[in-house]
């Protein structure tokens, strides 16, 4: 017996924000405390809230079709993690923008011909942010990659398919990054990857 | 010409964690205050970490091979969202089974047959804890859901094809979703999707 409570085809209605306020400043993120009204008992609840900028993530493909990853030493996760360049966007930065200079200052790479793919929420539940996602074709090393004195990246030309099994076996394991190749792969344009000319 | 330093094949060095403190407590999360040596340079660098439970992600397939997903209104974007079901582990809950239970919690649907699919790291740069991605058959409507009195999800039924429709047009736009969605389809089962027998 199927119960009916399951089948609710209407959307959820938005809760209304009492009251916010900003609890910590970090350094690159803060926390937020926001008082919220539930739209079903008319209750006020408390929930702790991480602002975290909106950044970018950008696919880049060579002539030859590899992707251009990196791998570095993350902190959050204490761990060397195999990921696609990206990073905070400046100040009043457009995402393409901001995707093609974290490409060149972290793997050392340009492109041409870059596209907004779309973006990713990272972790509705408590965390503000987006993250735009950037395809560009095309790529090639054309400069000294330029680091933060902190960062130390290693660039990995990584073929689509390989991303892929790698995918499927646990040695590309962040979100974003998988996500991202998913847009990319289930694209209009992505259907003839990997291996076609565009 | 292409610089040399862009072609580095060696892994990178981890840092040493110097000294580690809690900074503040939330309701989901905490923050953390980290002094971190880096290999390269060994100066000692300042690193703000937030502290976040290892939680569960569950892609349920019914007999008629559609995704049990919800919608809901999420604090972090503020936004109705459209997710996979999932949810903080309780303690020493395995995986597997925080997943069939938030599944049920949260859709009353009940499935059986349920396995892993692996790992996923949310935000490697200044976020722990990881999402344990299940995937499981055979999902039908059983039993009533059981939700927090601040909670509200509303079950769709959304077959693969279409979920894979939808992350193209960005109307599934959650990176754990769109992840595991990926890690479903790319797995060897996978490939027999969409409307394959098992």
């Amino acid at each position: 017996m199927k119960p009916a409570g399951n089948e609710d085809h209407s959307a959820p209605p938005a809760w209304e924000r009492v009251s916010s306020e900003v609890r910590h400043e970090y350094m690159v993120f803060r926390t937020r405390h926001d008082r919220v009204r539930s739209p079903m008992n008319g209750e006020v609840y408390d929930w702790d809230i991480v602002e975290s900028p909106d950044a970018v993530a950008v696919l880049a493909l060579t002539e030859a079709r590899e992707l251009v990853m990196i791998e570095q030493f993350r902190h959050g996760t204490g761990e060397v993690v195999l990921e696609l360049p990206g990073g905070v966007l400046d100040e009043g930065e457009a995402p393409i923008e901001a995707g093609l200079r974290e490409l060149r200052e972290e793997t050392g790479y340009t492109a041409g011909d870059a596209e907004l793919l779309g973006t990713l929420a990272l972790n509705p539940a408590f965390q503000t942010g987006r993250i735009h996602l950037v395809r560009a074709y095309g790529a090639r090393s054309t400069d000294d990659k330029e680091l933060d004195e902190a960062e130390d990246t290693r660039v990995r030309l990584i073929p689509v398919a390989e991303a892929i099994s790698r995918v499927r076996e646990g040695s590309l394991d962040t979100a974003v990054a998988i996500a991202t190749l998913a847009r990319h792969v289930w694209n209009e344009d992505g259907d003839r990857e990997p291996g076609a000319e565009r």
